[in-house]
């Protein structure tokens, strides 16, 4: 594992990272999946900061959403001017403080950024995957990393902490692994996706699947569906954020022009950029597994999945202690969602402390630089450690 | 005018009705748009139900949202087996009672009921406008109303009722031609559109305008874009409805299957009802007709263009009483909207009524049979009829 390096780019930051890699699953050995398809070899990509100790007790795994990746905080060079996602977060002195915690991001399989998806070559021919790509769940995803952290020797997880799906990947650790699992975090997220949710996520994909160049997923030599992926974008942006921060934002300010311009080009800013936001994703991202990705949070439904139809059944195969975050303004994973999570959680006999952030940045409040946010976590996790270490 | 149909097809009808045409602006003689530009000829279909009395001081106008028509009550013949869009409020004892007041109804311009839009022949070419047709306002639609109730011999209009853009054409006629608008009811409507909702408008045109066979709005005598008209559809129903009724009408409940079919085929019955609610949709509206309809809602601003940007200065121009109607589960167009154009009316000093009526359906709320509602709107056109008698 890398050590903290003491390079600090831009004040307390955990400096330059580097991305690594752990390929298992080799065939024969495929890993097996919730659908029953076997998949393999498996390459997940990962980060880590800040120290191992050397009792392995200091670990927090943080978990990406849907167009994220493994690097979360940090710089990748001197040159490099944007940091990981959640730099405001994880770094010396930070919510995530990685002077006392080591910890570890990994790229979810089905992703495109760095570990194994729809791109990634299919063994059985050398070229990319597409649609050959088996679908995933959630716990596929978190199988893959289960044996990531077997690999790097850790045995116990100080605090598992994630929005969006990345909340559905922890949740999922801790049911499924609860003997590792110490803490858990989910944030703006929820045990289940609602008909809400899954019915923007479906318009995402339709809009992706009904571009011509998307050919079945078939487009990785070609030109690929830029256009069908920049309106998921659109769409889907338009979900992470709320009336109250788009209207404050971007109200009915014209974007060139002091007066419309009777066309069916962009008249407003708001228009434009949704635009710029779409043109933006189609450099860094891939359909296939915005498809994939987008399908598998669909899925995710933990009572059904894990307590034969009852989430606190579900939930009382963990022992872990619960903090869970809800934004007043998302709309798209409301906190009524993590209200149910909570109460299932009590019914379960567990640890939970919740807390509805008033913000009206809506369901992307998770990723901004927020102090009651910061405070919250790290006093959990602090809250946390001290217990354990008690109990030990 | 057609005189009241005795008529009655189904309990409390106005029984079987007829679709009639206004042409008006004929060359030379163009209207002026907002735009700058003119089109000419108009015409306008219509319908009416209920007979106009003798000083013609019964008339209640009618005005539809995006993608209605004329037809809001009664059927077209004896086969026909679904009323009007508003038959369960337009009808003989009704909310908008028909043995009462005259009803009419008239199809906008822009529209592709009947009345002039991009699908009509351009008379410059005989071949349908495309994008050669203008672009419109929410004013310009008003105006070619206008020509409509002149040409009928109409002075006063006791009420003018609609939701969703049909608000905004009521409260633009209000303040456009004052002299004769005796009252309005805007229901789940906005004096000026979001910025929320201007990015989910765009999104559903990028949808149309990202399919190929869009063509740059030149598709009439070929296969039409209707993958991206459905997915248009598809985002714009989603946004007619809310979270709570989503997931009590469909939760996570399996279309087909008792399991997940792990492929990008609808696995859950809101993805099928979805699919189902676009392809209906494109065997009955134009995907020109959608741009231009939603564009001139995305318009639609009455305090800028209207009061200098000053919406109090705007509604002074009118003596109209009002009924302001929202719906608790309305995240289109929210009742803060509404209550933002109760505080200017009250500024105003007019005479304003507002109820949000508690109910789960969304947006979509206004199209459905409630009995709150009804009441509402019987006893508002009730007093304002009384008050219209006493007076004179």
């Amino acid at each position: 594992m890398s050590e903290y390096s003491g390079h600090d780019k831009n004040g307390a930051s955990v400096g330059i990272v580097k991305r690594q890699y752990f390929t298992f699953a080799e065939p024969p050995n495929k890993m097996a999946l919730e659908s029953g398809a076997k998949l393999g070899p498996i390459t997940l990509a990962y980060e880590t900061y800040g120290r191992l100790n050397e009792t392995k007790s200091n670990v927090v795994m943080v978990f990406h959403a849907l167009s994220g990746n493994s690097h979360a905080a940090g710089y990748y060079s001197e040159k490099d001017d944007k940091p990981g996602w959640w730099d405001n977060m994880v770094g010396p002195g930070k919510g995530i403080d990685t002077d006392k915690y080591c910890v570890i991001c990994s790229n979810i399989i089905g992703s495109c950024y760095g570990s194994t998806g729809p791109s990634s070559p299919d063994p059985r021919t050398g070229k990319p995957y597409g649609l050959n790509f088996p679908l995933l769940t959630v716990a596929d995803m978190v199988k893959a990393q289960k044996r990531l952290i077997d690999h790097l020797g850790i045995k116990k997880l100080l605090c598992l902490v994630g929005g969006s799906i990345g909340g559905m990947q922890a949740i999922e650790w801790a049911v499924s692994y609860p003997e590792m699992v110490q803490s858990v975090i989910p944030i703006a997220s929820t045990c289940k996706r609602s008909a809400l949710s899954i019915g923007l996520s479906e318009a995402q994909r339709q809009a992706i699947m009904a571009d011509p160049n998307w050919n079945n997923g078939d487009y990785y030599s070609q030109e690929p569906p830029n256009k069908g992926l920049a309106l998921a974008r659109i769409i889907g942006h338009i979900t992470y954020l709320s009336e109250d921060s788009m209207q404050r934002k971007f109200g009915r300010r014209l974007h060139e022009n002091s007066a419309f311009k009777f066309d069916f080009s962009p008249d407003f800013e708001v228009e434009s950029y949704l635009h710029y936001q779409g043109k933006k994703f189609v450099e860094r991202f891939d359909a296939n597994s915005y498809l994939y990705i987008t399908k598998a949070s669909d899925y995710f439904d933990l009572g059904e999945q894990k307590g034969g139809g009852s989430l606190v059944k579900a939930l009382s195969r963990t022992s872990a202690k619960f903090l869970v975050i809800s934004f007043s303004s998302d709309w798209l994973y409301p906190t009524s969602q993590s209200k149910e999570m909570v109460k299932a959680m009590k019914k379960a006999g567990l640890d939970v402390s919740f807390c509805e952030i008033e913000v009206d940045f809506g369901h992307d409040s998770f990723l901004l630089a927020h102090d009651q946010l910061k405070r919250l976590i790290s006093g959990f996790i602090n809250r946390v450690k001290n217990e354990v270490n008690k109990a030990s």
